[in-house]
């Protein structure tokens, strides 16, 4: 993964405007929807169980996200993860919350357990809970959170055979062969409810077209977050200049913008 | 329907501030909700079986879209139609996503078939799906998509004694005496999530105001989206403008910038 | 409260960044998530049984809000204000829609009278809707809406124990040892879905750092609607503007803006 097959990457993305099926939460469901029609690709939010396996044999990928999980949507994820699998399809999950309470990190784990094709997309503390027992059992408390959420993804990529992305003021994508940092993004980013979310709904629709590392939805949200947040004047206003750069992001700014190191 | 027929729905909308019922997809409550309140309307979205006989008895119209549906809100969507026909409302139908699954296909029909006063607004292939088989028999797929959807919408009128409103490039409002076509809007409305549900929404604010042809609604919305995206950066400013361009229509830019044309 | 007591609240409420747990309508969950974090605040948006317990003993606080009730989230909603008592945490309670059908009146009553430590945000029909009887057998009618809604408010206060914040182009905040008005704020906020539930949350916020008399939440509320609306072309940037000036609300502003009277 390098520059050149991230612009070719998001040029086949916008060619082939790939079908990404979200189950997220209620709070984001508009953002993400809308960062994946920014960055070129076709949302579709459902989550019946009637038409799942239907709509998943037509689609290009699953994005689950727990933010605001409960039992009648555990059980109709569970449902999406499988019919994903069925079709071969890749699911993202991101894992929201996981590691706060036992029922998030009992159901994120019931996940990544259940899907075959698998990337996970989570803050550090989420991927520390999610690798669980055996990472705290490495002496996690020792390190700092960068060190230790690294461990971790890559303990997650071992158990689960997935790629794992760890979002941050350095995000980190982590696989089997390779592992990356990107240095871009910005501070305010946080402070805008969903941005990870709407990462993962991305990381969703590059896996729809074949790039399955996370490491181009990663650069993407990075630059275009970090050029939004230049011009704006505070959270609700980065909301929007956020989908405005996905929209015009090209591969000029990408080459000029884009900090990727590999590890 | 014409420019002083419009002009005037509009200020009789602003005047009587319309109470308007959606049963809407969780992705777009707050677009849908925001687009009602900007042009002058107020918004009550509700799914309660408990309160919709009580509700429908004070509201103006019914909403009833189906993009995040399930097998809980089906029946809820169709109690509140009942509801909507007890008390003589009209219901507009936003067929979200007929025709990509056969659970959508069956429950935009069956509403379609409950509803006694009826608008459908969708885009083509969800208005060609609906009228479905009779509409293929036709021969649709010598047609190109317009010819095809207004097959259909005429099909639709005829079928549940409805009006019909096609969104696209072309929008086309369909009627028993009448097929009216408008030639306002802007390609990048389809980058944003939820204008066409906006458009329902609005087409049940002067439902409920006694302008059920559908069409000033829609002359409202392209002139509107129009406006919004000349003077926007990408999609994320583009939804922030609609809401300002909704809110600040008058009659002056409406006459400048309206195409109706008479088919 | 005064001047010196909501400045020193806000600067508490960013250094301590409390966790305010949200059990609020499809509509606004975006919104209010962002006007917590704008303001300085961590927002959960839960509603599941299985992690509610787990969820209040670390939250600072719990909002309720009925906008789009249904037998479903009613018992979740209760259930959650019985783990806040548990918890010994204050429930804000946002009544969207009491007095508009029976159903929404009976849950407000009902949330009032369990939650032990209760704060209410309405606007003037639904505190007076939520008072009920009472307040009409003294003879609510010759009243206007302001003296109505703080006779009401003042029974609430007595029936309830509870602190109670009326919205409207003047708010109230009234408790047991005094009342306040604040003069702050923009008409255009009423054509903005979902200021009243921000205005909820942020009363969460407040009341997790100790602050339980909803007075610095409206203040800052209606200082930062007044400035975002005074240079936005709509409601649509009047929502966007609005979360910008949450974020850098700053006590000079507050200094030069607040108009707070005790009545």
């Amino acid at each position: 993964m390098n520059l050149a097959t991230i612009c070719s990457a998001l040029q086949t993305l916008r060619e082939q405007k790939p079908l990404v099926v979200n189950l997220t939460n209620y709070v984001v469901m508009n953002n993400s929807a809308n960062a994946l029609l920014a960055v070129g690709a076709s949302p579709i939010m459902a989550h019946s169980r009637a038409e799942m396996q239907e709509m998943m044999s037509f689609a290009g990928a699953l994005v689950i996200n727990i933010g605001t999980l409960d039992e009648v949507w555990i059980e109709r994820m569970a449902w999406a993860i499988e019919c994903a699998n069925r079709a071969g399809k890749v699911v993202v999950l991101d894992p929201v919350g996981c590691g706060a309470t036992t029922l998030r990190t009992d159901t994120a784990r019931r996940f990544a357990s259940l899907a075959e094709r698998l990337i996970v997309r989570g803050n550090a503390s989420e991927i520390i809970a999610l690798a669980g027992a055996a990472s705290q059992s490495k002496g996690v408390d020792a390190l700092d959170t960068s060190d230790a959420a690294l461990t971790a993804a890559k303990q997650l990529v071992e158990q689960y055979q997935a790629q794992v992305v760890i979002s941050g003021a350095t995000d980190y994508v982590v696989g089997i062969d390779a592992t990356y940092a990107l240095h871009n993004g910005h501070p305010m980013m946080t402070q805008v409810t969903g941005t990870g979310c709407s990462l993962s709904a991305i990381t969703g629709a590059f896996a729809a077209i074949g790039e399955t590392s996370g490491a181009a939805a990663a650069a993407i949200m990075g630059v275009a977050g970090e050029l939004a947040a230049e011009n704006v004047t505070g959270p609700g206003s980065l909301q929007v200049a956020l989908l405005d750069a996905l929209y015009q992001l090209d591969e000029a700014t990408l080459t000029s913008r884009l900090k990727l190191t590999t590890l």
